[in-house]
């Protein structure tokens, strides 16, 4: 492979001179410039991104961290990242923890602050103990979709305001005239979409609509969970004739839960998620959703983190990302509708 | 952070040695191992993987190139192929190519054989020629899921039979009495689905069932692109009772169309795909597909970039993943169950 000092060779300058060039830095006159570069296209020399990494004191890629790729909203996570870090001239790494702490800590401690000068973390499990390691190493950190604005991690992040995103679903609910609404939330009680089932209690309980528990089921954030749940929460209560889902893929569940039990959706059941991913696009019915700032929350939070690792930013950071937006779909419709 | 110069101080050894303990390399005595690894122990010493890798002349990641880590199929890929990277000790950077051989030529020459030291390679619509001349810069470089295992493509691959998985889904479907079979194809007619379609055309002539171009539409490889194609299919040729479609998303697309046009699936029309995505297994009706050995070929796929890089195998190697096989599951149904 061709070397920085074989280009400075043929070009008659010092290898320093090759890499001013090549950086765009330092003062070059023009004449040596082009000398430089037609010695970098006849060698056809590329500069070692690792070793110019190691001379910057910095590495060259960013990493993502999430916690299950398999789940389709990460690789719409990641797309939009990944474009963002190209921009800006860096790769991206993306790490899977498959919902494992001892998996994140491994990734955070391999290649933290060595292959990678700053870590995107999404809904990793990860716990923040290692999160602080890392930044006490000097890692630049950044939560990407933190869900409560109004209570900052005390870590960078971008913040979604995900409480919003539950009103905003049971509102429209509420405007369709369901008074008997159930609720799918995908995680624990106290979970990562705790706020989402905060907001949309909230929004009933100021409509004067009676929220009780047994109109609550907690699951995993898959379809099938959705499915089971739905499945179970519309046996109990047949009454029922609108679901909200904390996510996309569990109200996906919930339209074939209806499926499977002949309830038409919307006729005879809404079902109403959050996120808008692809699928909530290409299911039948496609799915009505409150739509969260993917694209915009990924570019804000590389552009977070390059902040951190350049030093123009320092500290505990928060930024809101632009505010959720429902999407009505054909999943939802008027109460008044229900065949009985 | 601790150097390695200040391990080898506090040990009293040389750099040298510590290298040696903390890589199992060289003769170190019991002793003087047990100092080592006391003083990485106690100045918390993390190997600088990016220098390392500079010193062994290898850098520390594998790159997957996808065109879209959008479809849900490569997310599904890149954790196989992660977990196989990780367990021999290497990080996985995905790289998306948005079908785009432009940014593929920008990624092959920004990371291939500085950040990364091997290269795999998935549909990411990149030139053959982008390719040889990465492999000419010494860089290993494994072709993932090549169609066509009787037409090696001169370079390392690992390949899986998809002509015989065209044949499986042409065969399931004869055995349940179709005789009149749409066929959709996600790609162009010389594209990346040619040979899973001409498994089925073959396994038709043999069964002396005529399959004439107006069965079948060249479309996009996605659920909006089979639902396309399958609702201009089905309006043309109502008395198609059996749709076969070269991967999963159209065939999802088609069920989609059907259920539009009031066919029941798989009552009046039965549906099958080829893949076996994790979306096959939770659609409802849940899809009939031939499914491809993704982990397996994951798995191979790393093991070959790993030998290469090792130089323990050379040259063009082609290696066979395991057969693709029939999943029965509720989209196909007999031909006679056709309600008229």
């Amino acid at each position: 492979m061709t070397t920085l000092t074989e280009v400075a060779k043929l070009a008659g300058v010092t290898a320093a001179t090759v890499s001013n060039v090549l950086r765009n830095r330092g003062k070059v006159g023009v004449a040596t410039r082009q000398r430089v570069l037609e010695a970098v296209d006849t060698l056809g020399y590329r500069p070692h991104l690792t070793a110019r990494a190691l001379a910057e004191g910095s590495a060259p890629t960013l990493a993502l961290m999430v916690s299950s790729i398999a789940n389709p909203f990460y690789p719409e996570f990641a797309l939009a990242a990944e474009r963002a870090a190209r921009q800006s001239g860096r790769f991206l790494i993306v790490c899977n923890t498959n919902e494992d702490p001892a998996i994140g800590r491994a990734y955070l401690e391999q290649i933290a602050g060595t292959l990678s000068e700053g870590v995107l973390v999404m809904n990793a499990n990860l716990d923040f103990d290692d999160l602080r390691k890392t930044q006490a190493r000097g890692t630049a950190v950044v939560l990407c979709m933190w869900e409560r604005p109004d209570a900052p991690p005390g870590m960078p992040c971008i913040a979604v305001d995900f409480f919003a995103a539950g009103a905003l679903a049971a509102r429209h609910l509420l405007d369709l005239g369901h008074k008997r609404i159930g609720a799918i939330i995908g995680s624990q009680a106290d979970g990562v979409h705790a706020a989402r089932y905060e907001g949309f209690c909230a929004t009933l309980r100021e409509a004067g609509i009676a929220h009780v528990p047994a109109e609550a089921r907690f699951t995993r954030d898959s379809i099938q969970g959705g499915y089971e749940a739905a499945t179970e929460l519309l046996t109990a209560l047949p009454e029922v004739t609108a679901i909200f889902a904390t996510n996309d893929l569990p109200a996906l569940g919930a339209m074939h839960a209806a499926a499977d039990l002949g309830r038409k959706v919307p006729e005879d059941l809404s079902v109403i998620g959050i996120t808008d991913i692809q699928l909530a696009r290409e299911s039948r019915p496609a799915l009505s959703t409150v739509a969260v700032p993917t694209e915009a929350a990924a570019t804000m939070a590389v552009r977070l983190l390059r902040a951190l690792i350049d030093g123009s930013a320092v500290g505990a950071l928060m930024q809101v990302a632009p505010a959720p937006e429902l999407v009505v779909r054909a999943s939802t419709g008027s109460a008044r509708n229900r065949r009985s």
